[in-house]
C-alpha cells in the first residue's frame, strides 16, 4: 500500500515564546499522522470508537533535531513498525517540505481498550483487520 | 457566600512568539476559574456531569487591556451575573497578583444539557439548585 | 479580490470529554483562518513580523452554535469588517464543510505595535498597505 | 537540597473524547514541575533567559501507566539524573495525590543555547552555576 505523508503547516499558536514550535505540539502531530494513516489503510478511528474499542497511548517520545517555525510546512511519515495483535508501534519522521530537513522523529505505542477497559486482542476479536496491520508493518526508516 | 479568587501562574507553554500568553488560553482560564467557582459554590462540574448533565458554552468573550508573561500569577475573579434556570452568564476579571494591574476582562455564557443533547431546566429538575444558582447572582464588577 | 475559506479538520486532541471540540480551539481557528486571509491578500503575517511590527489580539468573542465533533471538516469564512489604520475588526463564520450547517460565529479586534510596544498608524507608516486594508473592508455576512 | 513535588489540578481542556487527560498534556506537565524545579534550586528559567540564554528540549518521552482524569489532583517529582555542562536529563514521576498511584513517568533532555544559537557550555562560561547543578544530580526514583 502506498501511502502519502502527512501535511501540517506550523501555527501561530503552536510558537512559543523562543519563537519556534513547541515541543509539546509535535506529540500532537504525530497523533494527528498517525489518525491520518489510519484513514488512508481503511480504518478510520471514528470507525473503530464507533465499535466500542479506544486507542490510548502507552508510550511516547521524539527526539528534536532542528526547529520548526511558524508558518512552515512540514511532513510527517508515519510507519507502523512493530504490531502483534495487541500492541501498535509507529515511528514518525518530520521534515521541513522546503527543504527535506529532518525536524524530528518520534514513536509510539498503543493498545486497544474495550468500553470495560479490558485490552482488546484483535486477533481474536477480528482477524481480518489483525491480517490487515500485520501486512502494514514495515521496518522504520533511518531517519537521516 | 465568600469566595477566593482563582489564582494561576502562567506556563511557559501558553506563551507564544510575541513572548506573551497567546490570547486563546485565557479563554481556558476563564473555564478553569468557572471551574473552581463551581467547587466554591458546593456544585462541583463532576458531580453535575455523573448526573448526566454537561454544561455546554454557548457564547464567550474576551477584553485584552494588558499583557501576562510567562511566570507571572494572576487572580481571576468569577460571576455569575445572570441566572434563569436554563442560561448562565459569568462575568471574569484577570489582575496580575502582584500589582493589581487589570489584565483582562470577560464574559461566558452557558446552558445545561441532559445526555440526549435537551435543554434542561434546573427550575424544573431541582428546584434547590435552582435557589442556589439564584442566590449567587451578582452585579458585575465594573473591571477598572 | 475573490477569497477563499480557510479549511480545518478537528484534530483528537480538540476534543474533550463532552466528546466535541473545546470552545477554546475555535479562538484558534480564527487564528488560523486571518493569517490564510492576510497570506491571501498579500501580507503575510511573518512579513510583518519581519517589519518589527507585531498584531495582538485586543478582543475576541465567539457563539457556539452547534458543535463540532472529531474529524469534522469545517470551513471558515473571515471577512475584514472594520478598518481604520489602526484597528482592525474581523468576523468568522464556520460552518460543516458537508452539510453548511453554520458552527460558530466570532470577531476579533485587533491592532499594530511596533518593538517598543507603540500603536502603529499604517496610515501614516505604510498608505499604500493602508489603502490595500481599507478595500478590503466587507460587510459581514449575516451568519443565519 | 529538600525539593517539594510540584503539584498540578487536571484541567478540563485537558482531557480529550476518550474521556482521560489527553497525552500531550503530561509533557506540558513535565515543563511546569521542570519550571518549578528551576525555582526552587534557585534558578528560574526567566533569570536565564534574562541573560540570553534559551533551553530547548533534545528529547521527551513518556510512560503512560494509568489514566488522570478531570480534577485530579497529580504530583510530579522531578529529578535531575546526568548533567554535564552541556546538557540537561530530568526523569519525572506523575502521581495520583489521593492514592500515590503511579500515573506516568518520562525522561527529558535539554541543552542551553545563547541567541546566535549556539551551544553554551556553563562549565566555561558560569563555572559557579555548574557546581551548582552538578551538585544536584540524583539517580532517578524507580518509578514502581
Amino acid at each position: 500500500m502506498e501511502l502519502k505523508p502527512y501535511l501540517h503547516n506550523a501555527k501561530y499558536y503552536e510558537t512559543d515564546q523562543m519563537a519556534i514550535v513547541h515541543h509539546s505540539n509535535y506529540i500532537r502531530w504525530f497523533e494527528e499522522a498517525r489518525v491520518d494513516w489510519m484513514d488512508q489503510v481503511g480504518v478510520p478511528l471514528t470507525a473503530i470508537e464507533a465499535r466500542g474499542i479506544v486507542i490510548p497511548v502507552v508510550s511516547v517520545s521524539a527526539k528534536y533535531k532542528t526547529m520548526v517555525r511558524f508558518g512552515d510546512d512540514v511532513s510527517i511519515r508515519t510507519q507502523l513498525t512493530k504490531y502483534n495483535g495487541v500492541r501498535f508501534f509507529f515511528h514518525y519522521e518530520i521534515r521541513d517540505v522546503a527543504t527535506g530537513v529532518l525536524r524530528t522523529t518520534g514513536e509510539s505505542e498503543h493498545c486497544l481498550m474495550d468500553d470495560k477497559g479490558r485490552i482488546v486482542n484483535l486477533k481474536r476479536r477480528d482477524p481480518e483487520l489483525h491480517a490487515l496491520f500485520l501486512s502494514l508493518v514495515e521496518t522504520p526508516a533511518d531517519g537521516q
